[in-house]
Parts: structure tokens; sequence; C-alpha cells
């Protein structure tokens, strides 16, 4: 299955790895969405977004929004007092904090690198979206919850459980610099109650990262000195700190590797579609860009003859750091068969490599090379 | 003074932060040369070789070989054994390796960041140079040295002292890996015995790393499991982890800050010079560029039209990765004032930000944005 599926019906499974792809019951659905459905709109609707879980909560195949009532998150670890009891309800009383912005999958693109197993994605597994809660600081402080000095992750778990027996459970640890600067508990997707396949009722959003940082479901957090040893931190959503010769075994550790937190700067073409058959003449071309949040978008290069010219788009500014760039140029095409590529470069100097290969990973994360859309004109 | 100042004879003294520039008697010399001189050849002339030394040796000030008889470097800290002395002499009878590779001040382009005190370079600290000597793993081998694995760094200390009373004497760590992989003892710049100004007769060479780091009249290595204390390689030279306002104070710690170690990506125009008066019609661009050699460069980007279009210049890509590439590109140029802008791309993805000031730092260091050469056209 790739990211062109749509329309199943019932609940499906996909091996790979020891990964599987949930179908949604409530179909057409697309999982993995693919990126032409993105364009055009600036917020990725519900209905579009990709689904990529690892774990899973029997209860939570669904786009309807799960009950609050009585669920809980425990705080526990390094902190005073040494366990609290945060309840769902207490959230939907306190001030609401809301970012638009990218979610990812750390797999997206995975096609694009040579030999790598797993969720076979494309390029489909990201969207642009609007999460909104409660600061997990504003949690912190109406406890009156203090954080020992030692205390550099937290470390967040769900309320799902592994897809299989013998498979292991997810959790993963973020830096706590983060957390604190910005992560909610998010109650709410688009301005409606978070649907459960999405993480329902509450999920532990932290803008910037990518997709699987975000957990779904969460039923605790843990203030720790150290990285969770979990399987799909310790060793998977991770890439090496030094390259790797495609193909070559590894053994991840968390001295020689990195979790995959932060978005790296992508730009995707979503109009004109690939393999579009155009009229010669005028084109105009669309996409988005993004990047961690972490710095403005430069400029989106643009080339209509495989790099041998350059040209900037025009950038549509969002409010939120974190959020998708939409992005337009005007061009001229003449017959034939064309590649359009398209290039982000973020105010820090980071860019889309031209061969994505060089950041060739055991498990093909994080892809980023230059976009190229190929197109028939006639 | 500024990198435009040539043929001062005598020694002289530039203050400006408790620092100093140094300028040889042996005129016509150039003092963090002109960029315009650094065109055209592949290698730079010694005596076109910015010199920048924060601490002196007094016997040094020349561009004549060093007397290699009666040197010793001593290396200590955490190897068995603990003290060992290395004669320069047994040097010259061991297998020499040559480095083709980047010497640039880390303070280069500090002029172009705002309110920024210190020695006034421009653009020109700069150079592409040949050192040859005897890689230190070598030495290690040759007298059975095993080194502690709790060893993470090499402290590098030269036999010179400060510039004046009070003022701190220099030393630099870097980190052991790259020691072992690739430093050597040097002897010998562009094929010739090292010239007491550039550090002769022995200095500690690490291709893709600062100038600073390329400690010169190399006395002492220590073998250590942290980074040194001393004030230039603990508070100066180092830049934030994170983004710093312009003008905004910041106290520096080993926490909160990493050394300039790493050499930047970077293009400059070398030729038309700035200000160049140029005729109407076709003219021919050409620089150089470069980054750490951790990758190959992937394009150099040249707009003649303030950044409405880039072309890919012609790269010539050196044998070392540790070398400048030599690039040219033709354009046409109508009459007018024009600037000509160069951005270069490496295959990590790695690239010039078009405001070089987002990478502001207390000191200046590690200017990376996009180059602009202004040109008039008659």
């Amino acid at each position: 299955m790739n990211d062109d599926t749509t329309g199943h019906a019932g609940l499906g499974w996909i091996e790979g790895k020891d990964e599987r792809l949930e179908v949604l019951s409530d179909a057409p659905y697309v999982v993995g969405s693919r990126l032409d459905v993105l364009a055009g709109a600036r917020i990725t609707d519900k209905r579009q977004l990709f689904i990529r879980n690892i774990c899973d909560l029997a209860t939570a195949h669904t786009l309807e929004p799960q009950p609050v009532d009585g669920w809980e998150i425990e705080l526990g670890g390094l902190i005073t007092p040494s366990r609290l009891i945060v309840r769902a309800e207490e959230l939907l009383g306190m001030d609401q904090v809301e970012y638009e912005m990218v979610l990812q999958c750390s797999g997206n693109g995975r096609v694009m690198y040579p030999g790598i197993p797993g969720t076979p994605w494309t390029q489909g597994g990201v969207g642009n979206v609007r999460f909104s809660g409660v600061p997990v600081t504003a949690v912190l402080e109406k406890h009156g919850v203090t954080i020992d000095p030692h205390v550099r992750y937290v470390t967040a778990k769900g309320a799902e459980g592994p897809m299989g027996h013998g498979l292991p459970d997810l959790e993963h640890s973020l830096p706590l610099a983060d957390v604190l600067a910005t992560s909610i508990f998010a109650l709410q997707l688009n301005g409606e109650d978070l649907p459960g396949i999405h993480g329902g009722p509450v999920r532990l959003i932290t803008p910037g990262f990518f997709g699987t940082m975000q957990i779904k479901w969460l039923s605790a957090l843990r203030f720790e000195t150290a990285e969770s040893p979990c399987f799909y931190h310790a060793v998977e959503y991770r890439v090496p700190l030094t390259p790797v010769t495609p193909g070559d075994a590894f053994t991840f550790t968390l001295e020689n590797s990195r979790p995959t937190w932060f978005i790296r700067l992508m730009s995707y073409i979503l109009d004109p579609a690939p393999g579009s058959a155009l009229a010669a003449g005028s084109v105009t071309v669309s996409g988005v860009a993004y990047n961690d949040g972490s710095a403005p978008m430069e400029a989106v290069l643009v080339s209509l003859d495989r790099g041998e010219t350059w040209r900037p788009a025009r950038l549509d500014t969002p409010d939120s750091p974190y959020a998708w760039y939409p992005w337009t140029i005007d061009g001229d095409l003449r017959p034939g068969t064309h590649e359009i590529w398209s290039r982000a470069i973020d105010q820090l100097g980071r860019t889309q490599p031209l061969d994505g290969t060089v950041h060739w990973n055991p498990n093909g994360y994080e892809w980023s090379g230059v976009f190229k859309t190929e197109v028939i004109v006639t």
C-alpha cells in the first residue's frame, strides 16, 4: 500500500517491518493522504489528514471525538509532588492556546531512499492543521509542581498498547526546554474536539516536532534525567549522528544517534500533480513549504529547467511559525516532458539537498530532497 | 585598519578589544589579505595569506622558516605513558601527509554584523593553502601511546605568550575523534618549510576547522575528558547554542555555547572586485566556495539581479574535500549599478543565508551571508 490508496472500507492492516497502517471504517478516507488532495486548502481537513499509528487503541478507530470524562494523565518522575493526576475535564476550564502547525510523519518520503523497509510512504504523510489545548506549564503552575533541576527530558506515554504479541509499547522523550516552551495538552483539532484516531481526547502536541513525537491518547508524562530506553525511542525513530553508507548495518544507541525530533525543512509542489498533462504556454505552479518553526522561510526557489535557472516563488507567510507557507509562481513551458523542481531555503541557511539520499539512514526518516514533479506539456 | 591595508613597514599593532594585528616587517605584506589579491590563484601565496595572532612569539615575526632542531612537543594527559616528548626532528623522517585546505579566521566578515567590537575583518581573512606533516596517529603509534577511553578532547598549546600584561594565554580543545582522524603535526606550507609567522616550525593542523584552532608553534597536546577552561576557548571563540538578539549581553559557558570549530559554508566573488567599473555586455564572474569538508559542494548559485533569478556556476572540483572550489559564470549586464550575489549550497543542504546577520553572535564569528558585490556598468 502506498499513499495513493483511497476509499478502503473496513479496518485494514498493512504488514511491513512489524508495522501496520490503519484504514478507517468511515471511508472514503485517505491513508497517508495523497498530495493532490492537500492542494488549495490552507488547513488540512481531518478527513484528508494522514493516519499512522504504530501502537493501537481499539476504541479510537474513529474520526469522532472521544469522551473527556474520566480521562486522566499521570505526571511523575523528578517533580514535587512526585505524582499528580491531571483530569482531562479540568483542562476544559483553562485558557486554551492554538497552534497552526505542520503535522508530518518522520517516515514521509521513505520510498525515495533506496533499499529501506517499512511503511512505503511517498510524500503524502503530511498536513497543516490547528491544534489547541492547555500549555503544560499552565497545568504545572496550577498544581504548584516544581521540577528537579537535573531533569532534561519529559517522556510521554499514551494509553494505547502494542499491535501484536511481543511487540514493544510506545513512548517518546522530548527535551524539557521544548516541553516547557511550547507543549500543550491538546483537546481540539481544527476547532473541533480531537478525533479518536488523531489522539483524542488528549494528545501531547509540541509544534515543530515530527508526528511520532506527538503522543496520542496521552496518559502519562515523566520528568527524567535521561531519554527513555523504549525500543521506539532508543532504537527506532532515530537517525545516526554521522553519515551511514546506504545498506550498511548500524546498531543504534543513544550515543551514536538522535531522535527524529525536529521537522526538517521541506517544500512540495501540490499543483500541477505529478504526471499532469498541461497545455503549452503559461503555467502556474503552487505548493507549500515549512521547517521546524525555528526561523522564518526565506525563499522557495523553483526551477522549470532541471536546475538551469531558479526563481523565487511568491510566499504567503502564515502568522504561525509552525505552519506551512503556501507559495505560487508563474512560468512558461514548451511542449515536451518537463520536471518542475522546488527548493525551500530558510533564514538560517537551511535548504533541501538536490540529492536527498545524502541523508540516507537505516529506517528512512526525514526525507527532505528537492521536490521534483514531472509533467507532460502538449 | 581593515583588510584593504597593504604595504606596511615595520612591526605594527592594531588595538581593538584587547586584540592586536601584526604587520610584518618584510613588506609589502597584506594583513588580512584583500580579496582581490586572492583571485586567479588556486593556492594562496604565503605573502598574501592573512595573519592573525592573538598571542605572540617574538622570534616568529617572519616569513622565513624556523629551526626544527631542538623543538619539542610534550604529550600528556590521560595517555600511557603519561608523558611523552616528541622531537620535531623525528617528524622529518616520517611519512608526510598533505592537505589542500581553506584557512579562515573565524572572525572573517565580522564588519557585516552590526555593533561588534574586535578586529574589523571585512572578508579577506581567508586563503587556500597546502599544509603537510605527520599524522598525530602515526606519532602515537610509533611511540606505543594508548589513550584512556574516557578522553574526549585534545587540548593544544603553543609556545607563544600573551601580548600584554594580564592578558590570558591561548589554548584550544579539539574533539579527539577529529584529531585522530585528520590532525597532522604540520611542518610545511605550500611545499616550503612553515614560516615563523604562520606557526613554524610545527603547527597542529586539522582541516575543516577555523584558523584559531590551528595552533601555531605547537608545544603541547593534552588528552582530556573535558574542554580547556582557557579564556580563549571557554569564553572567547565561541558562539551561543541558541540565537541571541543583536546587542544583548551574553555570558558564555561551556554549556550554553560551542567553540568556533567547523568552518561554515561560504562563497566569495573575487572577480570583479567590489566597486569595479565594467563595460556593458557580457561579463565573467568568478570566485571560490568551500565548507568544512564534510560533504561536497553541490552548487554555487549566482544572481545578477538581486535574487530575481539564480543560475548555477561552473564548479572546478578540487581533489581535497577541504580545499576551495573555484567557480565561474558568464552573464550579461546592462548599464547601471548592479549587485552580483553568490550563494553556495553543499550536498547536505547547507547554504548561505540571504541575511547573514541571522547568525549574529556577540563576538561576530562565522559570518556566512550571501556574498554581494556592487559593480558599475557603463
